[in-house]
């Protein structure tokens, strides 16, 4: 009972290392590039430019230990579930933003917060609570 | 390179079959639990009842081939990644709901969509464009 997950695509964003990411999505942040495996390109059919979008992806070397973990600026310890953090038991990434401009296979969006080459893990129609 | 998860919990709701499950989540549905395995308690600390969470959840049972699919009520075929439908090639759910009660290692919300003791990967606290 530990199913596997499946890579779709991968992201380019600005950010080589780790510590140049921010620490969350960023509404006017940079072009960030959401690429398709060939196999999934029709997989993005229906979806267009102006709406919002749940991009799930899968966070490499993090902690899958951390129950609790330390606040960022030293603001003391709490549960991990409160926290977006990437360091937590099953490290997926989840952001909420509009689609800029598509092209095959291609989605292109601002400010997501993770490392380039980051693996794609899915991509929803934003609903309800989700957009704004 | 296909990284696999860890169950963290399961989620109570009053769907037994799937043929009872809403399409997608109902913000004034019925009230559903999630429930935490004790090694996870823990982690809960820092999240206040009233607060939007996002919920990650595993879906069991689904058409992980599927990269274009039916609309719902017969509207014609388009790409899956345009869809919340379940038949995706990682089924995970998603749902962004608010912290109706908090118990120890145990969360109330209303109008998840998934089914009786469906498997939880991930509680986020719901951000930006995620919150109304």
């Amino acid at each position: 009972m530990t199913p596997k997950l499946d890579f779709i695509g991968f992201i380019n964003t600005p950010y080589e290392h780790i510590e140049e990411c921010p620490h969350n999505i960023q509404l006017n942040g940079p072009l960030c590039e959401i690429n398709l495996y060939p196999p999934y390109h029709s997989g993005l059919q229906g979806l267009k430019e102006g709406q919002h979008i749940m991009i799930l992806y899968w966070l490499e070397n993090t902690d899958r230990s951390a129950i609790s973990q330390e606040k960022c600026g030293g603001k003391g310890r709490t549960g991990t579930f409160s926290l977006r953090s990437p360091n937590r038991p099953n490290p997926i990434g989840v952001a909420v933003l509009k689609i800029e401009k598509m092209e095959l296979g291609k989605i292109i969006v601002k400010g997501l917060d993770c490392l380039n080459q980051t693996s794609l893990l899915d991509i929803k129609p934003a609903i309800y609570k989700e957009v704004p």
